[in-house]
């Protein structure tokens, strides 16, 4: 490597790296040690600790805390260059990505991580009424809703005496649904408790609609029946194998069956970021890129496909579209770039040739403020619910968070927030709208003026 | 007092404070001490410290550091209760409120207190092109076009080899036009230095443009010249008696002169709430109603104005419209309150009948990450400026900053970033266009796959 480097720039490989998520940052950070040039390419500023989304969602963290300009992280790594733009097409015989403000970017290697996104199923209009789980934005939106929710009602009650049920549908038992159907149960009972005047809060109902027979379809069984109990204990109902057929403005059908919520939320699937496509190679159902064991795209020994946008096979099963493998990915296709650059004409068949392998450590879920389930794979083999899985989740959360600033940051914060049931990240910024809350015919009264029932007042 | 509270809840006067910036908070943090029930009116769901908007507008802090929901505050106070809704009228005989959602609010007392607004002298249009600084969602907005400013001309320089001028523009030598000058200034210079490949931050230009022939009007002028220096000394620079005749995407007219800004902000002139004009009692030209000693419009002696929103002369001059004063009527009006309360009858002319006196500590505003200027009047007469302003400044807003929580974390944040020169809250969030900024003619080149000069890479 340092012989390349020696030979001259002149001779440096470009590697246009696409999508800052875990796959692309983990890459980036390989390749910051080879002798290339690096255009990292997103179309948002910062990488986005996605695991750690639901908690902006619910108010425990902020933005901040979560998501890091991507210039920041990679700003020692001076063979890094960062481009916030979006990749729209490729011209792959001349090894150029076309980006949406009509640029070409040339490439001699190039990484597509560009993730996933939400699948409505062909629903796209089920999107303003039930809001899923990517992006800051999302989060942001989700913390808006959950929050206004308590608003609007609070109101209503005090100025009509009525206020609708405080249900909260979840569509999808993944990790997602459930996380965030913990948190909400865990802001209505605990936090917001003494918050309120005319409603009671812990009146809230937090339900999960699931399609399938099981919540946390990928956990072993055993952790799933903890989950259920875990769930259960915290007042969130459960319904499996409930297909959800329409999504409006403050209700869901499940077959003809209206559920009315005063927010929805999207958990339930997601489809490969639409870039897969337009490769014109094969990809599977959901969009994702089928590759080989180099995670190139049969005849693209130049293009690596990493993250929830690739499909690996691995012992007969897929590797799963979470943070490890997409880290994994990120960090095997720089080292196969470097490789390549180093000894290209060794590609074919030198013992270096590994191909990419997934390790897999395990996998966890939270549930609620003090519970959690854990299929531990690695260092050793367990599976942990309830506190000591919530333990184990913080401390692999925390140190995987990148930067130092936002560990002690999300650390101080949590220990505040879970030492005093108190937080100070409840806003609620934008609209003061929420889709289906419709009062206007129930108004037009005189507030009553009768005391509030509050024991005596502080002298 | 207690008293009072003893002869039976059927007699407890209900009070409607309207607003929950620094005159209503404090208001209801007194009224909480009284034997009377409180409805807090916000249209908001939290409070605002304003003094350090700025710092989330240029990503020191997150909204969560400098907002806090008004719920939160008060929710030990069991007398007070927080309806988050919107005042647009009165019904002065009957003593109702009208809300927005159609309701009518009935008071014993009312308490005004929703402060100032920018005016645009009549160009409601420039609004978009150069937002000003008064909430969270503002803050957030400028954040975002500050920083996208950055990033659209480094895609553009990567893409068509030239940017526009980096030059910011704030109209308005007040305060806030000052602080956010040196501010964007120090982001130029000191944290984005290393981000960028392309574009040098720090040849980003800031100019304030003020209409009339000094800066800082309020302060006294050994100040002012202070202010200026520092000013000068930070690269920003300043163009007085700067009378701005149009304001259009991308660019300021100063009468037939075009300068050209990436980005506009307005920092010029504020108007009072409108609801003042609803009252139909006398107001100024900025819409601010003219009230008597005890913060009465005349002939209301159940209805206060407080903050911004009031018009109080004191020694021939008028009390200005900053946080000071506005803590100081929202406390007097309550105490006044709970003395009518009391004691109704001893109101016409008791010894406790004391009039609004507004006691003025001084005034400071920051330029910059290490000076300030300061007039201390309290509690030693003194003109401050440079560092020593600077920590003056520091020391006095983490202490008014209201919850343990939050003067923690603006605490560690502004060590953290003072210390590093890093932050994490440099997020673009929301739309990633600036009016103005077109550079679709320039487009359509490939991009060049020089090397970038960045020195030897790290192996």
């Amino acid at each position: 490597m340092a012989e390349t480097a020696a030979a001259g720039s002149s001779v440096r490989k470009r590697v246009v790296v696409i999508g800052g998520g875990f796959a692309g940052i983990n890459a980036a950070f390989e390749l910051a040690k080879l002798a290339v040039d690096v255009t990292l390419v997103d179309r948002s500023n910062h990488y986005t600790f996605q695991p750690l989304l639901y908690q902006i969602a619910l108010a425990v963290l902020s933005p901040g805390d979560v998501a890091q300009p991507i210039r920041s992280l990679v700003r020692d790594h001076r063979n890094i260059e960062v481009l916030m733009d979006e990749a729209i097409g490729f011209d792959l015989p001349q090894r150029r990505v076309q980006l949406k403000t009509g640029s070409l970017l040339e490439y001699d290697y190039l990484i597509i991580a560009t993730g996933s996104t939400h699948s409505y199923f062909g629903k796209d209009e089920w999107a303003k009424f039930a809001p899923g789980l990517k992006t800051v934005e999302d989060a942001i939106e989700i913390r808006r809703r959950v929050l206004l929710a308590f608003e609007l009602a609070e109101r209503q009650m005090m100025e009509t005496g009525v206020h609708p049920a405080l249900n909260f549908v979840i569509i999808g038992g993944g990790p997602t649904g459930v996380e965030l159907a913990g948190a909400i149960s865990d802001i209505a009972k605990l936090y917001m408790a003494k918050d309120f005047r005319h409603i009671d809060p812990s009146m809230a109902q937090v339900l999960i609609l699931e399609g399938s027979p099981r919540i946390l379809g990928a956990y072993p069984e055993d952790l799933q029946v903890k989950a259920c109990e875990q769930l259960n204990a915290l007042g969130v109902k459960l319904r499996t194998e409930a297909h959800v057929t329409d999504v409006q403005a403050g209700y869901v059908m499940v077959g003809d069956e209206r559920i009315d919520a005063v927010v929805t939320l999207w958990a339930a699937g997601v489809q490969a970021s639409p870039l897969g496509k337009l490769l014109g190679v094969e990809t599977d159902r959901r969009g994702c890129v089928v590759v080989d064991g180099h995670l190139n795209p049969p005849g693209y020994p130049e293009i690596f496909i990493c993250g929830d946008l690739a499909h690996v096979e691995q012992d007969g099963k897929q590797v799963p579209g979470v943070a490890q493998p997409a880290m994994q990915m990120g960090k095997y296709a720089a080292k196969r770039i470097g490789q390549l650059v180093t000894a290209p004409r060794a590609s074919g068949g030198s013992g270096k040739d590994a191909l990419f392998r997934y390790f897999d450590k395990g996998d966890m879920a939270t549930i609620g403020r003090k519970a959690a389930v854990a299929k531990i794979e690695w260092p050793f083999k367990a599976h942990l619910s309830g506190f000591p899985a919530w333990m184990a989740w913080l401390l692999i959360h925390i140190f995987f968070l990148i930067g130092f600033r936002n560990r002690l940051a999300v650390f101080r914060q949590w220990a505040w927030t879970y030492l005093t049931f108190n937080d100070g990240v409840r806003l609620i910024t934008g609209s003061q709208e929420l889709p289906g809350w419709d009062m206007h015919d129930a108004r037009n009264g005189v507030l009553t003026t009768k005391p509030l029932d509050m024991g005596s007042p502080k002298t």
